[in-house]
């Protein structure tokens, strides 16, 4: 690398935190107690599927942008139906769709960051609104030099303004900035942008099997996990 | 207070650092070595005075919002010539208008923020940008939650939609959130948009005996510093 990275950027959803058993937990957790015999990996499947086609109607320019929290609790009260659920009062949809804030980490994740922050500025890049992140970021233990992505920049990666945006937060060139995520669409919009990439290996994120046990772009480092890429990156 | 205080905003220059010895300094450093014999003191305050002045004309909508490393920029460069100095190289001028980044703490300000951080999230929400406060925050050991502020709002305190912006990013209301400063016209800004306040007192900010030893407005909580203030929140 001729420039020296100075601050790594980091996808949240799928490469820092499980969100699949996480959503599953707690909407097991909410909604059994009301007689809701859901199954919560279904229900964390189909509240996903709804995540991308919300997103593309601000990145398409058909809605304003909004916070994902907003997306969020409309894609919930879209998939209630289909689990037979209606007549949820606003207090439980509210704490249900907090549970987003709510997910735990891979495991190696905050040892992982803790040894990155030692070398590098660490900001998550996530489609994620800030107050989600540092709900997360507390429930974690993550550390953060600030807050980026999608609520900074007003608009959903892969759009470029996006990493962009964060860059320019940092006052930092893109090739000073790494972009760190467990999607390789994700690492090629940043490689685009002329940011560093690094792919984190989740294989198993939609269930076993199911992630990218390796990057399918060309990627500056191709890492196991968070503690492999702080070894890799000599910090 | 009837809605409990969730989040700590606070002011940075003046409140958690002490511009006028760190720029001082930093000019001294700077510019010494290349024969300009200044008085780092006098330097500080002539650069400090054109603060104001450059933010009111974002304020006002005579220029758009810019961040503040750009108004810092330019307002050097008007003082310069007041000194004796020219052709500084463009590097020089960089490094020096960096100084704002490298300015020291307040010995009570990182073990205060430290105790603060064990009950609320803390963010910076000063009219300093985001690469600046999270310098200043590496430099001096500060651990935010987020950083806020000018640069995610767009404009200046003490405009209502700085205090606002900060809050909604949080996703509180105005008064589950304090903000925290050592000077009466920011927290008679930020309690007019319905935020709590807290005083600390900076009495030498501008020289002995010159700044706010305590609050010239009504204010929820007065302290003596950081650790005071931590004691007196029951952190």
């Amino acid at each position: 690398m001729s420039v020296p990275v100075k601050a790594l950027l980091f996808d949240v959803f799928g490469t820092l935190v499980d969100w699949r058993a996480g959503i599953a937990r707690e909407a097991e957790r909410i909604l059994r107690p009301l007689g809701h015999a859901i199954d919560g990996i279904a229900f964390a499947d189909a509240w996903r599927a709804e995540y991308q086609p919300a997103m593309d109607e601000v990145r398409d320019g058909r809605i304003p942008f909004c916070r994902l929290d907003v997306l969020h609790r409309r894609n919930l009260e879209r998939i209630l139906p289909r689990f037979g659920i209606s007549g949820l009062t606003p207090g439980v949809l509210h704490d249900l769709n907090l549970a987003w804030h709510r997910l735990d980490g891979w495991e190696d994740v905050a040892p992982g960051l803790t040894q990155l922050r030692q070398k590098f500025l660490l900001a998550p890049q996530s489609n994620g609104n800030i107050s989600l992140m540092v709900d997360l970021a507390r429930h974690n233990g993550f550390v953060w030099d600030a807050i980026l992505g999608a609520e900074i920049a007003g608009d959903y990666k892969p759009k470029p303004r996006v990493y962009l945006a964060a860059c320019d937060a940092l006052a930092l060139a893109p090739d000073a900035c790494m972009m760190v995520a467990a999607h390789s669409k994700d690492l090629k919009a940043a490689a685009g942008c002329g940011l560093r990439t690094a792919h984190v290996a989740r294989p198993n994120e939609y269930g076993p099997g199911t992630g990218e046990p390796g990057p399918s772009v060309p990627v500056d480092v191709a890492a196991r996990d968070m503690r492999d890429l702080a070894a890799k990156l000599g910090a």
